[in-house]
């Protein structure tokens, strides 16, 4: 790994250890030889599945968003257990939130989601030949989506009323414009 | 704002208040009535410019980013001070962090980070038509950059060996891919 501007870490204190995120604040070495500090919230990880049908429709689910205060529309995503391989969790995932299989899955790339205070990635996944799963594994028991199937033409206009606008999910609509035809 | 499958808070805690982070945890009510628990990430927001020089390279900064420990390199970018409108802060973080002004803002998108534990947004600009500012504001005294001119050949190089991988600067890269023949 690139180590260019190293800040090296002169301590580190824990400020909470929660369900899903931890945080801590670090004391770091600059480049310059001067101290800082770094507020820092540790996750651990997701991934997102960009599930397209045979007739290239985006499957995606509605759901309500506590940090946002609101509900959005978002690709099936969802975070890694511990010791979890990415592709295990977005078979998982992809059953849990759409009922749906996939005979075919397709790493698209990993994105950092918030550098400047948090560790988060997601492990995007093209998911296509899909098959309903007679009797999914169920969503957890605080999870409540809505699912869609939606043309790409669709999902520009969910785009343009800002019903989608999350990173991934944006990302995964700049994917479909670009691959499907 | 759409509320479908809306979580009311029912009591919310203070974790801990930070110079750029705030975390608390919310008890919520489900749509089914249950409760459940939410940890929040509240954060001021952000700009990305995606600064497009004549001859249609992308201009980007490396930087060390502490959460991921290591250097990546991103699109220009910053948080939003108290009151500030977005586009006052696309100004001031283009110039600080690479001495370019721009004749040209145009609003391309607005994207949530982590929409599952934190309300960060970054609203994101493509800035055209870039002059060189004589004596730009410079950076904060904890930030380190290294600027850089690269083609969307060399963009997609650094997606591809995962120089490039936060998500606006994925999103900067598809954009550039889509509209920079």
């Amino acid at each position: 790994m690139n180590k260019k501007f190293e800040e090296k870490t002169l301590s580190s204190k824990g400020i909470y250890k929660g369900r899903i995120i931890n945080v801590k604040i670090d004391e770091v070495q600059l480049p310059n030889g001067k101290t800082s500090t770094r507020e820092l919230v540790e996750h651990p990880g997701a991934v997102g599945i960009i599930p397209i049908t045979a007739d290239n429709k985006l499957i995606v689910v509605e759901q309500y968003r506590k940090p946002l205060e609101r509900s959005i529309v978002e690709i099936p995503a969802g975070k890694l257990e511990p010791g979890e391989l990415p592709e295990v969790t977005a078979v998982r995932e992809l059953e849990e939130e759409t009922g749906f299989g996939a005979n075919r899955f397709t790493y698209l790339q990993t994105i950092a989601t918030s550098p400047g205070f948090a560790n988060e990635v997601i492990h995007l996944y093209i998911a296509q030949d899909l098959y309903d799963i007679e009797e999914p594994a169920s969503l957890d028991e605080d999870e409540f989506v809505e699912l869609m199937a939606i043309t790409l033409e669709e999902a520009e206009e969910m785009i343009a009323d800002g019903r989608i606008f999350d990173a991934k999910t944006v990302i995964a609509v700049m994917w479909m414009r670009q691959n499907l035809k």
